[in-house]
C-alpha cells in the first residue's frame, strides 16, 4: 500500500471536485428533500459523489467506497481498502449560504484510518492527515494541540442540545455554555471537526452521525492530538450512525464526565 | 454631501486595513483583557481604529469618530458627520480562529444612516450599502429579501439564549428552535448580520450589542428590505447599548411576537 501515491491521487480528485462544484453554481441547483426538510440534497452531491467513485474505480477497482449518497456499492466490513466519503457536509450551508461546506474523505485499510481529508470548496483550504505522519492545514504542519481549561475553551455545539431532549442532559450543557469562554455552531459537522484538529474550536459534539460526517476527521484528529469517541467514550462505530464528541485532550474528559452526559 | 466620493474613500480605507490586518498576522498578537476574560481585544484593534481615525480626520476634519476601542473624541450627539467603526468584530474569532472577523463601518450625516461597509477580513468579501442607491456583495448588487416562512428559516442566535437568562424567555426560544430549519452561531456580529442582509440567514439576535456592531450592517439592511429594531421593536439607540434583531420582513413580527420576547 503506497500511502504517498493515495495521497496525491486523493488530493487531485479532491481539488478537481471542488473547482467542478464551484462552477456548478452558474447553473440551477435542483434541490429535493430526501427524508424531510432539514435533509436537502442537490444534484450536484450526486453527481459530486459518482465523479468520486468512477476516479476511485479507475484507479484501483478493488478499492470500495462508502458515500453519503448511496451511490457506491453496499459496503458491509471495512475489509480491503475502503473511501468513506461525504461529497458535500453541510447541504443546507450549500443551498442558502454558498459558503461553508466541506468535502470530506477517510480512507481506511483494512479497517485502520490511513488518510483523512477536509475540503472547505469555496475557500479552497485543505485540512489533511497521514496516519503516523502528521496532519497539515494546506502548506502548513498543523501542531499538537496545547493543552487548554474550560474557561478558555471554544465549544461547537448546536442550540438544540441546550434544549430539553431525549439524548443528553441538557441542564448539564447549560453549565457548561455558562463555564466556558464561547459557543458556535456551524451547521457543518466536518467544519467543525476541521476547527479541532486546527485549534480554532476546543470540541464538537454531535448525537447523531454517519461515518461520511467523520471519517475524514478522526484521522486527522490522530495527528494532532485530539480525542474523538461516542458519548460513552468508546469508538466511533464506522458502519453505522453513532453519537460523536471530538475535542482538545485536556478538556475530553472533562466534557464527557461532567457536561455532555447522554441518557442510560 | 458627495455621497460617491465618500463611498469611494470609505472602500479605500477598508481594504486598506484589511491588508494592514492580513500583514500583521505575521507578527505575535498581544492579547490583554478589557473587562473579564471574554473580551478580548489586541493591539491590532487598536493599531487598525487608529489608522481610520488619522485617515478620516486627514479626509475631513469636521467628521467625527465613534469606535469600539473609544480612540476617537467622545461623540455625544449624532449631529454633523459621524463614522460608527468596529475597527475588528469577532476579537475571539481573531485571535482563536484567524477568519471569521469583520470590520463594521456606519456613516451617519445628521442621524440619517446613509453608507454601511461590513468587511471580511480574510476572506477580502465586502458587504455595503448606500441609502436610497441600493445594496451590493462584492461587485453583484444584493436582492431585495425574499419572502420566507419560520419553517424555513435559518436563525443565528448564541446557545445563551436558548437556556434561562434574564433577557429572554428561553422557552418561547426553544419553541423557535424547534421549529425552524436551523440555527448557526458564528461569534460575529456583523458577520451575522452581513449573512442576513444577504440572504445566507434570515434572522440574527442578540441581548446586548453597542452602535459600532450594528451601525454599518442597519444601513445595508435598509436596502435590501431586512428589518431592523431593537426586542421591543423599537429603533436601535445609536449612543448607547441596545437589545437587537435583524430579520427577513416576512418574519420580523412573528419573532418578536412569539419567540423573541423580553421580561418586563
Amino acid at each position: 500500500m503506497d500511502l504517498q501515491q493515495m495521497d496525491e491521487f486523493a488530493k487531485k480528485i479532491i481539488f478537481e471536485a471542488g473547482s467542478r462544484i464551484r462552477q456548478a453554481f452558474s447553473y440551477n441547483l435542483v434541490i429535493e428533500t430526501k427524508s424531510g426538510a432539514n435533509d436537502l440534497v442537490t444534484n450536484i452531491d450526486r453527481e459530486t459523489e459518482l465523479f468520486f467513485i468512477e476516479q476511485i474505480k479507475a484507479f484501483d477497482p478493488t478499492h470500495k467506497i462508502l458515500g453519503e449518497e448511496g451511490m457506491g456499492e453496499k459496503v458491509e466490513t471495512l475489509d480491503g481498502v475502503v473511501w468513506i466519503i461525504d461529497p458535500i457536509d453541510g447541504t443546507m450551508n450549500f443551498v442558502k449560504q454558498h459558503r461553508h461546506f466541506m468535502i470530506s474523505i477517510g480512507i481506511f485499510v483494512n479497517g485502520v484510518g490511513k488518510l483523512g481529508y477536509i475540503f472547505d470548496v469555496m475557500r479552497e483550504d485543505l485540512f489533511y492527515g497521514i496516519a503516523g505522519q502528521g496532519a497539515w492545514y494546506n502548506d502548513s504542519p498543523l501542531r499538537k494541540l496545547q493543552a487548554i481549561t474550560m474557561e478558555e475553551a471554544v465549544i461547537g455545539i448546536n442550540s438544540h442540545w441546550v434544549a430539553p431532549n431525549r439524548h443528553i442532559h441538557h441542564e448539564k450543557v447549560i453549565d457548561m455554555i455558562r463555564k466556558v469562554r464561547g459557543t458556535r455552531s456551524y451547521g457543518s459537522a466536518a467544519m467543525e471537526i476541521a476547527f479541532v484538529v486546527s485549534g480554532k474550536l476546543d470540541a464538537y459534539v454531535s448525537m447523531r452521525l454517519a461515518p461520511w460526517d467523520i471519517a475524514g476527521g478522526i484521522i486527522i484528529a490522530q495527528e494532532v492530538g485530539a480525542i474523538a469517541t461516542n458519548l460513552h467514550g468508546g469508538g466511533f462505530d464506522f458502519l453505522h450512525q453513532d453519537t460523536f464528541i471530538i475535542a482538545n485532550p485536556a478538556i475530553h474528559r472533562e466534557l464527557l464526565e461532567k457536561y455532555i452526559v447522554p441518557y442510560e
